[in-house]
């Protein structure tokens, strides 16, 4: 294992799309969504030690889930949770964690990681992870894992790369462009073309690459952790941090960075990934009844019910019959019945509840 | 109010149908499923007491729902209640209740009333009563009110009468035949040919003709009573109707009397009557929304669902979306979610979960 190699996992997300399993107050990350006994956080904490020396994995997060954080990775020291004052999207969480690592290992090797992603194949996750370490040592490159799609899938981003063969692996691509959530018509085209894969979101760079390229694209996010570079790693780290995100736009590594670098590497990567987005996503990766419905509940009882995703306490019984397609969680206080081809408008429920409920559900 | 006045609420029952907001530890009779603040039972009582001394009015349950009542009820004596020791269906319930009035009044007048039922209009209810009770003064007959038929009904019991004009009164009937739960065609044929009412369930007679009426039909259940007299209305009867209880046979009323007598007579009615039997019957109680939705609780949230009948309760929030003519009740430990026209078979279910999870859920 290299000493230089470094993981970010980006912890802070709210996870609405899984309401009302995922709250405000119990993010996604942090269930034990897939009943496998660890949750999603863990499981992404325990993929990352195959690479990175476990104290080098930092969990980039909102100050209210420190103490989730350290609950469910008790190996961790404080100084791994990397506390962001307020949610400003990716950009500026991903130039906190890099300028904070930097000050420590200028030579630092970074891996950037979602905390609430699906990953089957730990193996080839591994192998593709060293490929991608090889390639930023190999030359000054931002690289992002691309996902073979599997369907015309509108809520992703489409990473389209040159069809030119790298040196040391036919699976490393440049990048030629970056699309974010097509219209189904493009999302189509781009997948009978062959030369798109998704984003999965899941980065490597030298911390040095990441830093420049701040630099050209953010030079505005930049000058802000440049400028607090004596306070990071030191009890002031807190309140300049503070400082910077009262003014720091809000804006995602994609848009700011990925899409505008010229230096952007893909590797091509199949190791059964999802991004457990949505309960859809979800009812792919639960072994289905022979009626096609995905339960996850101990006491659940079903009577011509077909399709459905089905999500219930285990100390609580569910009768349902009749149902067809559909999405029904219990989250104890929150029941959601909802079409599971219209999943996309929970995002609008929780807006909605929070108008007219209050946070209380949220 | 005439002193010979008597009642009987009938609240013995486990409503299964109701499941699973009634259950076995605590029935339909015991909820306030309208949500107008007093249960069925307490609802039933405040009825009665417009037509009998309220320390005449006695409460035939299981004993281990005695608690319950008295909670309930909170003005009544512990002799108001008769506690069978078993549930042995209706005929030896009313045989009890009958036997156990005319011991302590023999001139006693007897009204027979389900515990679960609704009735709107009041008054008509107290007049109705009041034509049957005079009814049993001026000869010895058994009496049931009779309920217009609104739609065909497989449920319920039909009674067929003879269309001649009682001196009296147009809308007292002598009684033909009764028939139980007929198939939806003949059902049909019973309303269209317009001599046929719904049996209420509810039965008005003096204590001397029902005690007549049991020695002829039933002889083997009046013996038994019978042989009891003097055990009745003392510290004695508890053990004697154990005794009774453990040879009686399980029959109802309708079939071991009334379906035999020829003195039967029915009062053609028009109170405002449900059974309340199924959520569907319900369903038809609760002011709907525009969408035809019957909700009761305070925080569903509906999107493109029509048709539903929805209880959830208070503190819990419900969003559903694209359900259309679905039961959903949740009762805590228990979610239900059955295609309203497919609502007869809760009773299956409630079989199936005794069976599968025990008696913990129902």
């Amino acid at each position: 294992m290299n000493n230089n190699n470094y993981a970010v996992i980006m912890a802070g997300g709210i996870g609405s799309r899984f309401w009302p399993m995922s709250k405000t107050s119990y993010p996604k990350q942090f269930h034990d969504i897939l009943g496998v006994g660890r949750t999603l956080l863990q499981l992404t904490f325990d993929r990352l030690k195959n690479t990175c020396p476990e104290d080098q994995i930092l969990i980039v997060t909102s100050s209210a889930y420190k103490s989730l954080v350290m609950e469910q990775l008790p190996g961790i020291t404080e100084s791994q949770i990397v506390s962001e004052p307020a949610r400003r999207n990716t950009a500026p969480c991903i130039a906190y964690a890099a300028y904070k690592i930097g000050n420590q290992n200028p030579d630092a090797r970074m891996i950037v990681a979602p905390s609430d992603h699906l990953i089957l194949k730990e193996d080839a996750f591994v192998k593709t992870l060293e490929s991608a370490l090889s390639l930023t040592e190999e030359r000054d490159c931002l690289v992002t894992l691309g996902i073979k799609p599997n369907r015309p899938d509108t809520g992703y981003g489409y990473i389209q790369f040159v069809d030119t063969e790298h040196a040391n692996s036919p699976f490393i691509k440049k990048v030629k462009t970056f699309t974010e959530k097509p219209n189904h018509e493009l999302a189509q085209q781009f997948i009978d073309s062959g030369d798109f894969y998704w984003n999965s979101g899941i980065f490597i760079w030298k911390v040095s690459s990441i830093t420049t390229a701040f630099e050209t694209h953010l030079p505005d996010v930049s000058k802000l952790f440049v400028e607090a570079q004596e306070q990071l790693n030191t009890p002031e780290e807190e309140t300049a941090v503070k400082s910077i995100y009262a003014v720091c736009p809000n804006i995602s590594i994609d848009y700011g960075v990925m899409e505008k670098a010229s230096n952007v590497y893909v590797v091509l990567s199949d190791f059964g990934w999802s991004d457990l987005g949505t309960w859809g996503s979800l009812y792919t990766h639960v072994k289905p009844d022979k009626d096609k419905n995905a339960v996850i509940g101990k006491n659940i009882m079903l009577y011509e019910a077909s399709g459905n995703m089905i999500k219930i306490p285990d100390n609580k019984l569910a009768v349902i019959q009749g149902l067809e397609d559909f999405i029904v969680v219990d989250s104890g206080d929150v029941l959601l019945i909802c079409r599971k081809h219209d999943e996309q408008k929970i995002k609008q429920f929780v807006n909605d509840v929070a108008l007219e409920k209050g946070e209380k559900y949220i």
